[in-house]
């Protein structure tokens, strides 16, 4: 209880001081009584002194699960770095102001820190921020860079859905002024063999284009204030039908019915291979718009790349009611959706799925997308997304008054928290019992000498030799406990000291989970000169 | 300009209520006076809206530093991980009373985040307590773990000495009750295989055990209440001299001289080998107290193993002098100190390290030790540190009210900012430009074709056999450019891609920074279809 009263003290002392200074205590009578009624609760309750958990939306990864994390993470940074990536690890806290009008009515979910003296400071809300200001910073004008860290938003959790306040973000861009199309086509390459090499199921890549997007309300009479808004309407046509859409178009943001009509008939083309290209480059009014002629010139680009030199125009859909929330997007636009990933409860939620949560908006990669609805609760979940944003870096530079040439980007971000949510709910479905270590070798003994400076010692020989190697830190273990830790822990060899077979410098190798004739096992003798040649053997 | 003035807006009400109450408002009187300062120079600089920086005592990694810091991490990673360690992830952030009580005068360098309603969280100032709250709330009695990751303190950053807010730290602790001195013999054995692997050049493991050190305090009459004050005063003994020492204890701490005297003639002893441990185990008086008789015990057993066993005594110094600030050690504690890793400024600062600043402390790891002397001012760095504590998990098991089994905890945190900062200066010191990235072949066109869509090809096909493989985002690339960029990111392999060549079915390859004879060097002609192969014999 001391630490309470301690700090039941220190707020009555602080409470008198401003007092005196006449300033509002509110906020600390406030936390006394908090911590008064706890206190008082906790006597009720028994001696307890405060709670020990996590804060409110995050988790401890523990140990199968932070070591299939790193496994996803060493697969997708295998892949970047085969693409030139290179690695930037920025501050998890950012000057406030950097964030600043970055995030629109999200702003309210960063993160502060206390105002300690000194600078006003940010947790990270994203990765794309701190590298937009990085290369506006040190006026790097081109670059490929991955970053895989965490990031925070102060939004309602919802743990069952994923949905934290601290999460993996896991983000690769490529920043320069190239040929149109060259860096965006390798970018849909490199999400193509991220999501396969992930091993995530069967996918789709739903594509568009601002420009195109941009054109079609040009044409269809959309007044330009009203782009934004009509566009994150168009958005949300995967998970509501037409008419809705309409309505929300017309009734609630004010569109004229037949600009509505007009936009709808493009915002339902979609599909795989050309035909969606072929038709909008046939429709000559479109073309008569230029952002649309801009937009579709880049298509056919992007398709010829995609098609002819990478092999990999099948894993893309053109999709017009892709728009996505982010205003800073100024080329394509792009997600990517698992086709087996619906989340057990996405039927029943599908109801609450037409009512989005109000102002909720998140940026590329986070489970909830721009227009409020969480998609794990829909059928169809985004694993991936991203875009062109050739604007962003231009912001900061402008902002901190500093002339210089646009710096381009495109990027895409990869959810690592749903790759990680179908991994592992696939290996629930296997019933398979996750691995917490990596140890190769298990050393045990037998009798009743215990053998500890002789396990020890051949520990050293394994370690030695690069091989992972455990044993029993006891003096004289007993045999039923290091065979159950041996098994606990699916060691796949275990290393059986005893004296008889010490005298004879031989060890016996038993390999463990292996079926074999009853007694026909008692595992290999193995001369102690040759145990690691032995092992380096079978487990590489 | 908007920020700055509403910021200072916002400094000069502070100062008015401040003033009002009679307090000291000079910390907010600089930071005013710092920003207006700005603000002129900004005025005349330009249009600045605000500045592009990073919070103050962070820093970028850029992608050399951080490549060199992933391998560093993955060295590590791979030995722990040999050990049977399981690695676990906890929130950036904790409870702000998870923290409270665990770091003493320390705790106001703790980061707070804003109070934005809800619970009141701090940002980890080591990994240490995230570690025995994660045992304490999860009921885990045993575990070898390891975790990297940045940890945070408010401290008064100095950057070129590698003191920062936000640094990295690397533990490995092993939790659980088990026969004594086995769990601690490894984690030497640990330190000491991980600082080889690392090749920080020599090292020495100073070792000591709290006991031992207590049983002398108490022979010597030290009163129980100033026993760690005492023991802060040793432990600088590796930075001044015995008499500078003494003068702390009797003139500062108010010892009677008579009890200096006595730890006088203890505290000096250290050397490698047994020479010490026997000097101490024939001293009857001190065999005599309980607890120095336990630790001396303690000492044979370990001393034991690490020689007969691990093979690896010729790397410890039992050292007297070695206190550590923590309070929470209960057994043997260790620091491993760098023989060649004086920073240049060591001889200069030498004068400047014998005036520790004001309450300064620091917990394992960190380059401020506990008595606030920044060893890297100082002739020998500390680069990992360490010790058993056996009670700080029941500490948040007992706040907690629940009644547990001790979980006794020995661990080590090696400063991985020290050791990137010795192998940085290394390499500068041989001049290499370190690379940022670890593209294997460039791909590069000769003639005005640019030839992209078969550059395109070559790539992937390249990238489906896991080869790192680059070229330039441009239809029709310069050679001079193309060959400048394969220079730069010393790319070894470039594959040439002409249109003769390519009309035969072959590319060329020529490795770079290879030296030959004049003219005799155009490469090799492979052809594409065998190219995959010949790269990959000649890559692994």
């Amino acid at each position: 209880m001391a630490s309470v009263d301690e700090r039941i003290k220190e707020l009555q002392d602080k409470i008198k001081a401003l007092k005196v200074a006449k300033q509002d205590a509110s906020k600390e009578v406030e936390e006394m009584k908090a911590l008064k009624a706890q206190q008082s609760k906790d006597k009720k309750d028994g001696p307890a002194g405060f709670q020990l958990k996590v804060p409110k939306g995050t988790i401890d990864h523990k140990p199968a699960a932070a070591l299939l994390r790193k496994k996803i993470f060493a697969t997708l940074e295998g892949i970047f770095a085969k693409h030139g990536g290179e690695v930037i690890d920025t501050p998890v806290f950012e000057l406030k102001e950097i964030l600043a009008g970055k995030y629109g009515e999200d702003s309210k979910l960063i993160y502060d820190l206390q105002d300690q003296g000194g600078e006003l400071c940010s947790l990270r809300y994203d990765l794309t921020v701190p590298f937009a200001r990085y290369l506006a910073m040190n006026g790097v004008t081109s670059m490929k860079r991955y970053h895989i860290a965490k990031v925070y938003r102060r939004d309602q959790p919802v743990m069952s859905k994923g949905r934290m306040r601290e999460f993996y973000q896991c983000d690769f861009d490529i920043a320069g002024t190239y040929d149109p199309m060259v860096p965006d086509a390798e970018i849909l390459y490199i999400l193509i063999e991220a999501l396969t090499a992930l091993d995530v199921g069967e996918f789709t890549i739903k594509l568009n284009h601002r420009k195109i997007l941009d054109g079609i309300f040009e044409l269809a009479g959309v007044p330009a204030d009203k782009t934004r808004a009509i566009s994150s309407a168009v958005d949300k046509l995967d998970k509501l039908p037409w008419a809705d859409v309409k309505n929300e178009m017309t009734v609630e943001k004010g569109l004229d019915e037949a600009v509505a009509d007009r936009i709808g008939e493009y915002v339902g083309l979609k599909g795989k291979g050309r035909e969606v290209l072929a038709k909008l480059q046939a429709d000559e009014k479109l073309n008569a718009i230029a952002s649309a002629k801009e937009g579709l010139a880049d298509m056919a680009l992007l398709f010829d790349y995609l098609e002819h030199a990478f092999g990999v125009l099948d894993k893309i859909s053109f999709d017009m009611s892709l728009a996505r929330g982010l205003d800073y997007y100024t080329g394509i636009i792009y997600e990517a959706i698992v086709e087996g990933s619906a989340p057990p409860a996405a039927a029943a939620a599908a109801s609450g799925a037409a009512a989005p949560a109000k102002g909720k908006k998140a940026a590329k990669g986070a489970n909830v997308n721009e227009d409020g609805v969480d998609e794990s609760t829909v059928g169809v979940g985004s694993i991936a997304a991203g875009g062109r944003y050739d604007n962003l870096v231009n912001m900061f530079a402008e902002a901190a008054g500093s002339k210089r040439d646009k710096v381009p980007c495109v990027g895409v971000s990869i959810g690592v928290e749903r790759v990680y949510a179908i991994l592992e709910q696939r290996r629930r479905a296997e019933a398979a019992k996750p691995r917490e270590k990596e140890t190769e070798v298990f050393i045990l003994s037998l009798g009743k000498e215990g053998l500890l400076p002789e396990r020890m010692k051949l520990a050293r020989k394994l370690w030695e030799a690069g091989i992972k190697a455990e044993y029993q830190y006891k003096a004289k273990p007993k045999a039923e406990r290091q065979w159950a830790q041996a098994a606990d822990d699916q060691v796949r060899y275990v290393a059986i000291l005893a004296p008889a077979e010490l005298e004879k410098g031989v060890v016996r190798i038993k390999e463990q989970g292996v079926e074999r004739a009853a007694g026909a096992d008692n595992g290999e003798e193995v001369s102690l000169d040759n145990v690691v040649e032995y092992l380096k053997a079978r487990l590489r």
